[in-house]
């Protein structure tokens, strides 16, 4: 109700601000028997966390996380699985400056508005550094559905004007991860890499688009109508901090074609199998997979906070100046990637849960 | 859980099928009080009926709304709230054809995949005549809305190839009731009119995009962190059959810009009022409302029920040809524009509600 | 949120008024690829329907059912599955006189206390009219717990003084049925048919205990901490109109025990089953059943309206008296049986499929 | 939908196991602005606390409560609000000897059955240990109704055969905290310890009854028809460890009596509010609240360890004989009054929320 719960069977529930003691998340509904791979669960945070290189926010985080609950002797039990995230680095001298302001294309304003008061440091709730308790779960979800025969890989498509055109399934993206922007092209990455380089030097920011393709899921998932599998895909993407836009399948440019251009033709293969000639469909017909690659597009805005002077108001509504301070990222795409990726396997993970009713 | 819910405290449940006796819909949470006007709720359902036009489908429904509960002496008194939508003009016989095959890009193959089975009649479920029941709760949330001074407007913004480029506050948004495709451009209007024209004509489909407005939302609604109130907009918008793309505010098209060009810069005006100088974030920051107008578009896949030979195979798995027979839309973004308003109405709805939890 | 859904998996939500066109029911969450028995359905609504013997109101309602979604060539497809149940003997009039004044003990103080105004033919949806859409959607959940060898019988074990004193294990619980009051030993059943009888010439009413036995339930159901087995029982039975207790396995009684007096001491059977030596834990261990009967006794107290003046205010604070009109039942108990028998099925079924998340 | 969150709006989510290193509790929902008052959320967990007076265990735990989220500069924000409570006097050896085996009338057994293995130390998640997160939480739903004018006060009524038959208006609560049984009238009391004490010394242990008061509800609370305000209640009741029966108002008894008898006649008061001459319905009609005082009884069973030998089997069906070791409570009640208090703050708080919505 409250909004800090996803999933229906497999649902998380975060918690924790920027600059309080800790973050975390608890998984009600786990089912018990996983195998808890924590060096697993530790490398996932490490593809997200502050400081891992050039071109992010410079913060230092170790994102160390402690298993609470629902583990013992190494596996899941069934109980609430809750994981804890201590906050390391908080400057929240750093924020003083915006106790009283509200930034730009922040939440400050809204947060605000909506509970009558906020903790400022570091954007409090609305930072994205709520995001780590999502990876954490989301490296859970990866155990259950890896062995499950599940895959899932998200890239960097798009920095601003420089953008990968080659489709996913002629690129070989296990390269994605050969490089700090995450973009299984090695040439498109050193132009994306050089485009927030000088981004970063301008004092500005740079959005894009980040890809994701989910490997091996079966028939089936997804529940209609409402909880259609791209629409809580859709829904779970766009909850991602900086998130404006979100298409799967032929997505906007499918809209413009025509219905004979656009549908997927039934085959049956040679093993038997009813496939479809094309994936225009990414996956998923009439809400439910469909047995093909389910893929789709994130759109993620620049980061509001720049470090030039902008125009805002104060509290009380009075004209005042505000200048980025801190340590803050020129282009979140590299980091969200990890974001991406986990918040795909919650989804799939749920519906495969969900999916189960139906075995009786 | 099995998806045919959707709200948390105004929360409707659809039911029927294409071919059954009839669809429905159960409103729960509808707050006592409302005044019920069935003229308006009659309205919005002939604004969604086939036939309504030459260019949609030329079955014929009068798609009469009966309620069956929650209402006493014209106003609603706080208990479920049903509505009953008879099916009339059912020629179960033109699905013969698809019993045992299934149709391209339609959901027949997906639903026995989950399912065992399906009611093959018109789609069963998986049918957009669904939609007419979210079109009378979505009445039913307009009118508790109207009074609480949130308006809801959508239109077509571009069919195929053909854009309407003008943004929204340049529109006389009003126009958009006064041609058959709900173009608010007359110009524009006529060359979507005249695709759509063609396209049936060629027995094919085409798709597009609906742009929506929502004016006069109080600051405040939308649930961090994941029910962020665009990521609800958009599950709202992804689950409304033949859609493939979501984005609000400056969208895909700001995820190219700099941070710089994308904020918004704040300003009090001079009523007093804290406002934004542009509004990129589309009414919407940090996943709650800011007070501006929140506008989104959405994309539509062309109708996957096309004149033409097509490839599929059957239950079997044997290579079969199936041809669209049945009277379809060429084009069905015109009558989806009042499903795009109704899913908005019921998301601002339930979060207007949601929002009163914090005023204790 | 608004309390008209029961259920996660196999969600029911009841709509519909005493005086309203019809009530019905709609599950979200049926498995697919049940046989619906329709014959079925109306044998359970007629054990519950007004006058079927001279202990009930004389009332006559045939409380048809009709099924408008969710099934297809008589199986369940796994889409909504609505039924209706049109109201017929509807005599408004008998309550104009209480359209002002609050009836002693019954809703309509509370009910506009809380919503502002109600519907005060034959208490609108306080009726327990309202539980004829229960006992439809228990018998589905009968045929799927029917299948899986579950079998639930209740009966009456108190009226007012009268008590049927042997466990249900020594009793032929069939006998049940053969009985207006629907209590299994004759002597008893006769004993409490006079009681109400001479109730009812007083213009007076009376309560008692319904008792019932679920048979065949696998271990493994119930969801703890919250949704343990016998609190989602007992929520549902206190959820039922006129219930003002609810105990299970030695109850209340095994409460003023010693520990080594109620506990259940585990053996293994010839079959290699583990089982217990006694029942003293109603089949519920820790919240989850573990394979034994699962027992329960609910407390109805005597129904509110009685044919005596009584002392009231009306809307304005005046105090008014107030005397019973129309057809009521002495003793709501024998047409209560099903009903509880229905909420059990809706709990177990729930329960089975819930736990079915685990089996990944 | 796993069982560990309990609420709609103000909804908690508990985590943890008896000897993992802690055990919390997160709510979502907890509206912005209550003044967190950390000093009585300690003092609520010292009534519940073991080792607090010889009648309880002697394991010796401080049960000290650290705030995780959700709280800046002494007010909650709206954001989930968590809190922390480590464990420490684990002695997991005390359960090697339960490793393999189950004890009688423990979840054991039914967790083995649902989960396919269980944290046996100390019971794991089935431990009361669990309770403790729940006081905390119901500690700010104290916090919050105490500001809007409703208090809870529940007490032992029954220890065994001794039983308190004063009704609750013609005691003085407030002694209830002044003796180690937590019964308010001491004469009583004595007698209750007295049982305890010798019960102990037989290595045995013993149920009883716990009676609460909810003063100051205002009308309105409850949503029928499922989430009837008393049928909420019971669950939470239920939901307690060793709890085996719930009543509330006139109660089982009540049910054995006539309408005419058990009927509250309304009247209206000299400060002109509506009042009921007596409280049969214990404040609640048709599952709403009436705004009179709220009341209900609960049964728990004697703890289910006993230092006596039990007959029983091992995980493999083996016969096998086990002994209660290490320390327990010969008798639960007087702490688990903070408990019932709590659970019922957490329902009433719930429903206060709940309400709301109407407030439109």
């Amino acid at each position: 109700m409250a909004g800090n719960s996803f999933g229906q069977i497999f649902r998380i529930t975060t918690f924790g601000e920027s600059h309080g003691p800790a973050i975390g998340v608890t998984i009600d509904g786990c089912p018990s028997g996983i195998i808890i791979d924590e060096v697993f669960i530790q490398s996932e945070l490490d593809r997200r966390k502050p400081g891992q290189s050039r071109i992010t926010t410079q913060r230092k985080e170790s994102d160390t996380v402690t298993i609470l609950s629902g583990v013992f002797e190494g596996r899941s039990t069934g109980t609430p699985l809750t994981m804890l995230i201590p906050n390391e680095d908080q400057r929240s001298k750093d924020y003083d400056h915006v106790k009283a302001s509200y930034r730009p294309s922040h939440a400050d304003y809204a947060y605000d508005q909506k509970y009558g008061f906020r903790d400022y440091r570091g954007g409090g709730r609305s930072s994205a550094r709520e995001t780590a308790a999502r990876v954490a779960a989301g490296a859970i979800a990866k155990l259950f559905l890896n062995d499950r025969g599940v895959r899932i890989q998200a890239y960097v498509s798009r920095v601003g004007a420089v953008q990968l055109d080659i489709p996913y399934n002629k690129l070989d993206l296990s390269l994605a991860e050969e490089n700090i922007v995450r973009c299984p092209d090695t040439k498109t990455a050193e132009r994306m890499i050089a485009l927030i380089d000088q981004t970063r030097k301008e004092g500005d920011t740079v959005g894009g688009i980040i890809s994701c393709v989910i490997f091996g899921a079966p028939a089936g998932l997804g529940e209609p109508v409402f909880d259609k599998l791209h629409a809580e895909l859709g829904k779970a993407m766009l909850s991602v901090n900086a998130v404006q836009g979100f298409e799967y399948g032929s997505g906007f440019e499918g809209a413009f074609n025509k219905g004979s251009e656009n549908n997927d033709a039934y085959y049956t293969d040679e093993a038997g199998a009813v496939r479809t000639r094309t994936n225009k469909s990414g996956g998923i017909q009439g809400g439910i997979s469909n047995g093909e690659d389910i893929y789709f597009r994130v759109a993620f805005k620049p980061v509001a906070t720049i470090m030039q002077v902008q125009e805002t108001v104060d509290q009380n509504g009075n004209s005042v100046n505000v200048v980025g301070k801190g340590r803050h990222d020129p282009c979140v795409l590299p980091r969200a990637v990890p974001i991406v990726e986990a918040m795909a396997a919650l989804v799939i993970t749920d519906h495969f849960l969900r999916n189960q009713m139906y075995k009786s």
